[in-house]
């Protein structure tokens, strides 16, 4: 393959990975391509190489469903705040694809890994977490490679997902994504689809040398 | 190109991805390719659809030198907490390519942006700030495949950066990305190479159902 090629490739992906709640088949995940995912996520840039992520993979069903039952009630609350117009855009929004999907990932972040003294974290604290979403972001670039859909739940409170998987207290989950094969990606995400937020253009968050002020949008 | 082509050359570009710094050639990056790296950086996804990033690039060198000579007064901090044995080591080990690469990119997070009812961000406020490093990931991924070396620097303190850059107050400054074209990138990350810490075996971070406990390292 030609770097050309490589490049186009790349963009390719990149752009049309879609954050997925509706496309879901159920089909099982081939064991070769998940390894191929988890394998990406962890050959992410870590401080300090400290590689401080943990992936568990749910299948269970019973832990699936307490879990859905609480992105529901989290949901309701969210929907509480809303003024009635975005009620109204807020609920024809999916925000879970939890046992549609065929595993649950949930990423955490472990701050003891490569402890006491970790390169480039002695300024910056949440430098870890930070590792642990390149890898989140890694995963996800692979797994839409693999013609697998990618959803990130994020209606939880961190207890609760840390008592139902038993995540020890030091730790902190950072997310739990829908993951499995789908009958396609959407062009547009969801959002826009729904007409909650548009993407905005790639010139407004560029700034050249200094940040410049602008109406905040 | 094939569905079994770009999954490969995906694969390629996420594993010969480097932290950059001392490949640094400082030749310019065309134009092109980093409108098209900077497209990659914003086309990831973000809670509630918010977009919270923004992108300050730097070329004056009075900045970079400033934020230089501040990283290395940090380096020297994080140096007098080590024990000898780690110091040494550390010596050995470069920790920014800041007047080396062609461009600074400061990556910032605005948590107003989208507010006040940001989808997904009610539960969990660092939401905004995982999208951020989303893109920083996108970012590095299109870099590499375009030939260019990405080093991000984590020696600072953010409110210096805030004032170096006129970030207001609100914004959080999340990295400085050295940017530029590369001689080559290394098979190995510089932290392993100099004995600083190693890679873990994939199989060593994936759990099943629950987290299960190990011997931390």
């Amino acid at each position: 393959m030609s770097i050309e090629e490589q490049v186009a490739g790349l963009y390719e992906v990149l752009h049309r990975r879609r954050d997925t709640r509706r496309e879901f088949t159920g089909a099982p995940i081939p064991p070769d391509a998940l390894h191929r995912v988890l394998t990406a996520a962890h050959a992410a840039p870590s401080v300090g190489l400290s590689q401080p992520w943990d992936f568990i993979l749910v299948r269970d069903g019973t832990t699936r469903r307490a879990f859905r039952d609480h992105v529901h009630a989290e949901r309701s609350m969210f929907n509480a705040q809303l003024d009635p117009e975005r009620a109204e855009v807020f609920s024809r929004i999916k925000v879970e694809g939890i046992l549609e999907s065929s595993l649950g990932v949930v990423v955490t972040y472990d701050p003891d890994r490569g402890s006491p003294a970790v390169l480039g974290r002695h300024a910056i604290a949440d430098a870890g977490l930070y590792s642990v979403c390149l890898a989140i972001q890694n995963l996800w670039l692979a797994a839409t490679a693999e013609g697998l859909g990618v959803g990130w739940v994020s209606f939880y409170r961190e207890d609760v997902l840390r008592r139902l998987l038993h995540i020890p207290a030091g730790l902190r989950p950072v997310a739990w994504l829908c993951v499995g094969p789908v009958a396609g990606l959407p062009d547009q995400p969801d959002l826009e689809r729904a007409g909650w937020r548009n993407r905005i253009p790639v010139e407004d968050v560029v700034h050249h040398e200094r940040y410049r002020e602008r109406s905040s949008r």
